[in-house]
């Protein structure tokens, strides 16, 4: 099943600015279980930019939490078998509850174990967005199937695979690259903004799941909520670049830029289409 | 039973200097069983001051290190079973060796797991500290017997939380917020420095709990030692926010303060009452 | 049997500029079981230098990993029953596989259970490289025997216990202090950069090791591995304290530094003996 991408955006600038708004207006409690490498990064992002981290990941607590909190993240980044069930019980009550949730698959395809246990995860409950780069979202859609898509060498590919993922998941998918997809399997959104060194960082990736989270807490279109994520953290990111040396600075830049920008910036700068 | 507050402080500025003197003097090795979020931050937080941070947090290793250690902090921000086992195992062979030890009971009350594991660890041996925000302090003073504080809402209602957890642990009680609180039932210290960018770096608070720890292990006096410790976090933000512009840069900074703040500077600058 | 140390080096700072030369043109994926407390920042010195970190520490996966990875290091940071059992299949993968693997023993010598994995470890697969302080390379030379190295309160001295542990486990071992030693037990290098705010920093040992399993998975030799990995952090040391005012802007500034050194940096910079 090859999809012709002919699906467009029929997203704006300013309605990602609306989304930065409503966010700051009624920050979200956003559970997040990730990996070790960047909890206290999310959690830095996520304070940044305005909203409330809550790292409950272990299994005699973050079902509960995912019944009482805005938004979920479930990261694959190094999972174990103690915080992995922990991921099954919080996506089982996000499911009860109605809270949205966000699968990160890091690495699948690359990894059996974490592979099928992504695979688990969108069997048990339906996230509302799915984020990855463009292998992993290939991983999690041939492993549903593998019908058509196999390869991702170029960004259109990257957005028909993303498109297939989402017609299987009925969730919102989102591809991280140079460009930027985000699609629910009809409409698709292209994000341009960002800096190479996002990807000298460690978590630049994770932190977008994160933030895709905290804005599925505040807006009820996960398309919206993914593409505000990205660009909240992508025009960031251009501002960060132009006063760094490297990706240290970088880094500590890219958390002011997070607390300084306002929704007019994303409605100047955001390049979308 | 409902305290009238009366008592007052009867520290001075310089009692703080000579706590932070004595603590560069002989840099003590504290023990950290914290969260996986900021223990990176933490181990950094007791660097930049001159302490000596050892993040030992495993059943076959935490009992031993309790015992030989200056000070042991026990923060529940992140627990599973494996590191829960460890705190119990740290927190028996701390009282054994009359090591001081502080409690961090990082969201007790809103999570049933580790609010039960905070009762557990108190029960089990006294901190020489227990350190949290107003509604830690309250579930904790409610849990064991919830004898008329009902709110924490003003300064005030914090301060009689906790005095009436000092009362009923015959602990040191440290309650942070804009204005902080430290009691041992008697005496009342309130801190006034710092500044709002504590509150949007992960690790503000469970920093502060470190520092208490690695002070409890120069100084006899707990209340001294947790109020040096808070006086050295807030002074050294106070400097740190002057030049930052935002989270990040003031995460930075706020080491480097830790390091550069002097005996001196707590002398002048903390405002005490 | 105490050495006598007349090995000098054959190295030359040309020979740790080819090093990093072969690091930048075939980029490493070097997978890291290490500890919490420094995961994070461990990634980011591995992306800030050009390499591929990959934190697969769980037993699921880390023996598969280590087939495929080209460098691993085992640090003993925070070692709990889920990660130790982790780092024996990922040494025994490794050692099938032909992977050139790191120990860094954090703390042996000073903790029973912690000594007795990384004695275990060294018997199940050779490392290509063990790095630690003085104290620790001599608790693991004396724990196979203790034959005559005592103490390590000298340059001296620390040189002696690497020379003997590398005889026993026919490992290049890498003694780390202000002068940083290595040898192979016939080679003797010796390195003199650095600041020591790289001990004001958590981590700065850590990310050594994590460096000398990058090169040591793109240069055979593990003794000029274990040299540019040294020469690469300590040269940017130098660099990143000279625009810094304390250990939070020194840590910001190093992977800057890192990013930007250049293999001619190496060559005329590094002090070799």
């Amino acid at each position: 099943m090859v999809h012709t991408v002919s699906a467009t955006s029929t997203l704006t600038p300013q309605d990602l600015a609306d989304a930065l708004t409503a966010l700051r207006e009624r920050p979200p409690l956003v559970q997040c279980l990730t990996n070790v490498v960047v909890a206290g990064w999310t959690a830095n992002v996520l304070l940044a930019v305005g909203a409330a981290p809550a790292m409950v990941d272990n299994p005699h607590e973050s079902g509960d939490f995912a019944a009482i909190a805005g938004g979920v993240l479930v990261n694959l980044g190094t999972p174990y078998d103690d915080t992995a069930h922990a991921m099954h019980l919080a996506v089982a009550d996000a499911k009860l509850a109605g809270t949205p949730w966000v699968l990160d698959p890091v690495a699948a395809g690359a990894l059996a174990w974490r592979t099928s246990l992504a695979q688990q995860l969108l069997r048990e409950a339906r996230p509302a967005i799915v984020r990855g780069n463009a292998s992993e979202i290939l991983a999690l859609a041939g492993g549903a199937g593998g019908r058509g898509v196999e390869s991702v060498d170029s960004p259109e590919a990257a957005a028909q695979v993303a498109m297939v993922l989402a017609d299987q998941q009925q969730s919102v998918v989102a591809v991280s690259g140079p460009t930027d997809h985000i699609t629910d399997g009809r409409r698709m959104v292209r994000l341009t903004n960002g800096h190479p060194w996002l990807t000298r960082v460690t978590g630049g990736g994770c932190a977008l799941g994160a933030l895709m989270a905290a804005f599925a807490a505040v807006v009820p279109d996960a398309v919206v909520a993914a593409a505000a994520a990205t660009a909240t953290l992508t025009v960031a990111a251009d501002s960060a670049a132009r006063q760094s040396r490297g990706p240290g600075s970088f880094a500590v830049a890219l958390l002011d830029e997070l607390t300084l920008i306002e929704p007019a910036d994303l409605a100047e700068r955001a390049r979308i289409s």
